[in-house]
């Protein structure tokens, strides 16, 4: 085999030999992600997200757990101490699109010099606070605007924007909904 | 009026106050959130939160944005710079079920003594490198646990949690998706 080297920052042979892997035992494909969070106080939360399944096992690569803190700015009662939960949604959704297009870029044998992103959505906070029945709770709407820069046509940079949609999950997340199973255990 | 001080760590006239506002004002609901993200390599990718609009004006609070990194572990092929996209999914789920469970406990005059939650999606990673046609690129499904303590009964507990579901912006987003529209702006 040729040795394809790096690009954009990915192992090409790592890649193309993780999705042969794939392709012959599909069982490898099957992740579960997990996160824990505690309430500190008003709209204040934090998070630890370290462990995770995939690839047929349980991962231990990761030495110290990630932490992340949810809150509100002042408009909404909380003291600012992190990002809010639907801020974190468009960081995730802007993420996931990114590396999507980068990995197929990647496949492509295209090299990216940059991408940006630019994201909004646009909520009513009536909705959380009950105040109207016919307003939802969630964004209304999301838009995303790409700048791309690449070694490739527009037309395949275009391309590229279309499959990162096609692909990423939490594009698929966000447009598409996820069953939620919201259980309480006893005190 | 009575004041009512702070319960839960929130400003409680301060929460009726902006509930009156809003029932008379509607119009003052209508927020847009934002982000901004830089690619950086492979897996990592960087946001910045900052500005948004709600309350009838461009927010100003806030000193300074939010540096939020997402990328991938090793077995993803990536340098674990930060949680990954879907990772951040639950961060922003369970911290938008928890602050919804609190404001709510606070409207209803409950003190909330601790509330922890635990996440976990299933997600086959097929489904975003284009093996598996009939696999979704997103979670199949999430399930999360919380453990309330409250000065509250169980069953006023169990409806705290059945109305953060029913309030929660990311669980409406999660659950029932939004309209994404993606564009790409010229080099």
């Amino acid at each position: 085999m040729v040795k394809k080297g790096v690009r954009n920052g990915l192992d090409v042979d790592r890649m193309i030999e993780t999705a042969d892997l794939l392709a012959t035992q599909p069982a490898l494909g099957a992740f579960e992600f997990r996160a824990r969070n505690q309430w500190m106080r008003g709209g204040h939360n934090v998070s630890s997200v370290r462990d995770f399944y995939g690839a047929g096992q349980e991962d231990t690569s990761r030495t110290a757990a990630f932490t992340l803190h949810n809150d509100e700015p002042d408009v909404l009662l909380g003291t600012d101490c992190g990002a809010n939960p639907v801020e974190y949604v468009l960081h995730a959704l802007a993420g996931c699109l990114t590396t999507s297009l980068v990995l197929h870029a990647t496949a492509r044998g295209i090299t990216v010099r940059s991408v940006e992103s630019t994201l909004s959505g646009r909520l009513d906070v009536r909705g959380l606070l009950n105040l109207a029945p016919d307003v939802r709770n969630g964004y209304s709407d999301i838009r995303v605007t790409f700048r791309v820069d690449a070694d490739a046509s527009d037309a395949e940079i275009e391309e590229l924007v279309q499959v990162a949609q096609e692909r990423s999950p939490v594009f698929d997340i966000v447009t598409h909904g996820v069953p939620v199973a919201v259980n309480l255990q006893g005190r």
